[in-house]
């Protein structure tokens, strides 16, 4: 059998990891006040019984199955009830409530793993002449709905996984770009070029277990994003597996040929067709690299400072700002007399920032990073300081920082964590102009509190901003809440009121997890309804059998 | 009758203003060098006559222009030649030259100046009732065939002029964002930011005479992409007049919505509806902006500094190198005793040049800028010099420079000059990784004299590079020679030569100018047959009684 490895089932990452708070005495009394559960007196929920779930049967035909093992060797095709349960849902809140609740309407029918980009174009050939549906699945980490089969679909679905494709097949070191097989994880492509002295410079909260080509059909965003660029700037050449040929796009630094078919391909979620290489920049591996922390004595001020960098002549590989909610998180998740506590337990920051009038409760934690040769570094660090002073905050080193490095691929177990003491949680990330960010923040929260008083629930929400870019920012929101009767319905409140609060105060409907079905319903009113058209025409042309991944993006 | 003015409709830019070289001692030889035409003895056509001029007759309808009249007025509803014919061709050779042959075999019908959005949504409605054809037109600087109507064309044919939609309607200053409406030109746009302390950052060399909507229409590349990048990063918000409705994109600094739409309108030429308004990045006017020449001992050194300063920690405005004939062209175009003659007329430097063992017959000229606050000028500035040192270059200081910055826009005046004379002279530009453009370079060079000598001329070529990318670089092409008996036919043998080149040598088929007529030839071998289906579906769905601008970028 294939030996692509998957993540577990019901939760995020392997097995044998998790969070855990016991080295974190700030946590429980947070989790407390954030929404009023005591972990010390909730029941853990056990891991979920496979043999308690109810997978629905394959429909796949001996005939279709043996097209496919024609096509791949009969180890890599399968019809196996915890393979095809791998492969139906991602890893969003609803992903994981569902399986836990043993609520698969549909999965896909057969799994098959392709060795290259010809097996692909084979698969995709007999899929489409058996009129099946095609699920492409790189890592499983999607948060957008993106991977789930339609419960009404009656054809045969094929996830296609390309776990298989994870080779770096080449650098060119002149032009600073590597050929990447679309299946390559974060870290094993990341390995690979570090090797040779490069880096992709691209690490999304999910880089752990998702793929190149994942991040490609999403329009990923990782969190050096503003030295480095957004996929969408690093993708320069695609091989995308049509019905009956390839789509190829040459890497280019930039082109005049338009409408841009490299951006058709970025963010079509598996619609147009199965990526199968990317090319992508490569960067060498940086002399230095440094994540800084500092404080501001509030959020506006902090945003403010953000604004100001981006507009300034300096060039920062990380410009992140939580608000003071989720200041307090961070402070609350550190471990015991290590990281940010040495800063804060002891009598010297928190004096400091009482005698220059700041109130405790409104701090907000920022991190800036700086990279490139050491003299650079300095330099730009220097500009960003003087800029950070300017607006009233201050630095408190590389401490926090390295933390902050250590941490960043955690919060996905602290989920499950959660959800397995009764607690739902979740974030929903937008993009809005600079002069929009602070009253959008308050928008949302208003929304966030509307929708936990309609529900009747103690909830939380929190957010950072990120991803900073010359006319705005990324606003990234935590949110969570103890669940009652229907986690699903009460998260599918609280979810709608965040992304209607987006649109209304001039955001997207997300900046980086892609549309998907949990976004679909507000692309109308993010792109207008005559952009919603475009968007169907170029599919129904693309894809006029409907055959690749529908009902994602748009219905139908 | 409408104020907005159009350029002559023979040649580039205002009535007044022309090339002359009676300043310039070193041009008359160098274009006997290089094309062997003798501007002392060679006759200088005059200007066209109007009066011989056959202009096919108008089709449009009374009821048709009486629609028209109803939306915008009748003022600026027209059939009258001349309009017409300035709004048949762009500014490519082709154009000029059939426009002086009197070769025009299909005009606009008529011509309509809304004067808002409104109006345009009025004038789309009323077309695609009357199923006529909808050509956008903004300033009418085109290179690339997008505005002239296909001969065949039985339909009535309607040139949109934008050239009433011309104010800047606000700009966000927490943002760094203006709302711009589609026909505002270069300088009248500059101007209304200039005003409030703001720059576009966009200055394309069409900029006297091209429009914000046309940048967006055609993906259009400003000489200071470097720092402001391309048209496609500095548009962000859109809207577009569709047939029944506009398509509104909201300006976001980024999102994961995909497919992208904003990037199906950059470089659609009008196919997807037409252009009203862009919402444009805008930066501070920077305290310190300078232009820097170098000079390198040749082409490969040149190359390799451009590629060793992307790949830096510098952010220069400008990274531009000329080659050796193109060095040589510069210094012959220099006025007398003024700009490049002062350091290379005396001894001093070719002494210098000589000294360190370069050919001054392979020297090539470098422009490289820089902007910001004086302290980050002078630091980036420096890191620049010493990989231009290392690369074994020179500074030469900023006397070029400025001349470079003061000429910048003159190039097309030249080119009608030329024509005048005898010769033929147009451009032709590609992007492609930096691992590529020496070869790719040679192999146009090759392909160029192949085809002079099919034709059996002496002909020319030169080049630069231009708007430096992580990736790669634009190579920027100017070819020139005495026409004869067929000078389109010529021009064709090759301008297909060098287009094939860049396919064949892995570039683009143009990095700012567009598809229009004149790439779409190449279309499929840039972006693969899958790719012009995924184009040609999208433009079928958006348009499919094909009314606007058929037969640009694909045929059909």
């Amino acid at each position: 059998m294939t030996d692509v490895k998957h993540m577990k089932w019901w939760g995020w990452g392997v097995d044998g990891v998790g969070f855990h708070h016991e080295d974190k005495p700030g946590f429980a009394p947070f989790v407390e006040y954030a929404v009023g559960l005591d972990l010390g007196t909730a029941k853990r929920a056990g891991e979920p019984s496979f043999a308690d779930l109810k997978v629905p049967k394959s429909n796949a035909t001996a005939a279709f199955t043996t097209a496919l093992v024609a096509v791949v060797g009969a180890g890599n095709v399968t019809t196996d009830d915890m393979v095809r349960v791998i492969h139906t849902y991602g890893k969003s809140l609803r992903d994981l409530v569902r399986i836990r609740s043993n609520s698969i309407l549909r999965s896909p029918d057969v799994v098959v793993y392709p060795a290259d980009e010809s097996e692909v174009q084979g698969i995709v050939d007999a899929a489409i002449a058996a009129n099946a549906v095609i699920i492409p699945f790189g890592g499983g980490s999607n948060i957008a709905g993106s991977l789930e089969p339609i419960p009404a679909e009656k054809r045969t679905i094929v996830s296609l996984d390309l776990g298989r494709l994870r080779t770096v097949l080449d650098i060119d070191a002149d032009s600073g770009l590597a050929r990447i097989q679309a299946g390559s994880q974060g870290p094993d492509l990341e390995a690979q070029l570090n090797a040779r002295g490069w880096t992709i410079g691209h690490f999304p909260d999910s880089f752990t277990h998702s793929t190149v080509g994942g991040w490609v059909a999403t329009r990923s965003s990782g969190m050096q994003s503003d030295k480095y660029g957004d996929i969408a700037d690093i993708a320069r050449g695609l091989r995308v597996v049509r019905p009956g040929g390839v789509l190829v796009l040459r890497p280019l630094p930039s082109t005049s040929s338009g409408p841009s078919v490299r951006e058709m391909i970025l963010g079509s979620e598996g619609r147009l067709g199965v990526i199968t290489e990317v090319t992508v920049q490569v960067h060498r591996i940086p002399e230095k690299r440094d994540v800084y922390a500092y404080f501001f004595p509030n959020w506006k001020a902090g945003i403010a400072a953000m604004q100001a960098i981006s507009e300034s002549d300096a060039a920062p590989s990380i410009t992140r700002v939580s608000d003071a909610r989720e200041t307090g998180f961070s402070l609350a998740t550190s471990k015991d007399r290590k990281g940010f506590d040495k800063f804060l337990a002891g009598t010297v920051l928190p004096g400091l920032m009482k005698s220059k009038g700041w109130n405790l409760d409104d701090i907000c934690l920022s991190f800036i990073g700086f990279e490139g040769a050491p003299a650079h570094a300095t330099r730009q660090k220097s500009m960003v300081d003087a800029i950070v002073k300017k607006h009233g905050g201050m630095g408190v080193g590389k401490g926090p920082g390295i933390l902050y490095d250590q941490k960043k691929f955690d919060t996905p177990y602290l989920r499950d964590f959660l959800l397995d003491m009764g607690a739902a949680g979740d974030v929903s990330e937008t993009a809005a102009p600079w002069s929009k960010l602070v009253s959008l923040h308050e928008n949302v929260y208003a929304a966030a509190q509307k929708a936990y008083d309609e529900i009747g629930i103690k909830g939380w929400i929190m957010s950072h901003m990120s991803h900073s870019y010359h006319s705005g920012a990324c606003l990234y929101f935590t949110f969570a809440f103890v669940f009652g009767s229907d986690p699903i319905a009460e998260y599918n409140t609280v979810k709608s009121a965040i992304q209607q609060a987006f649109i209304d105060s001039d955001g997207t409907i997300s900046h980086h997890h892609g549309v998907g079905l949990e976004h679909a319903a507000w692309l109308e009113q993010d792109i207008s309804a005559e952009g919603v058209g475009l968007v169907r025409g170029l599919v129904g042309a693309a894809d006029p059998g409907n055959n690749f991944n529908p009902g994602k993006i748009f219905a139908g």
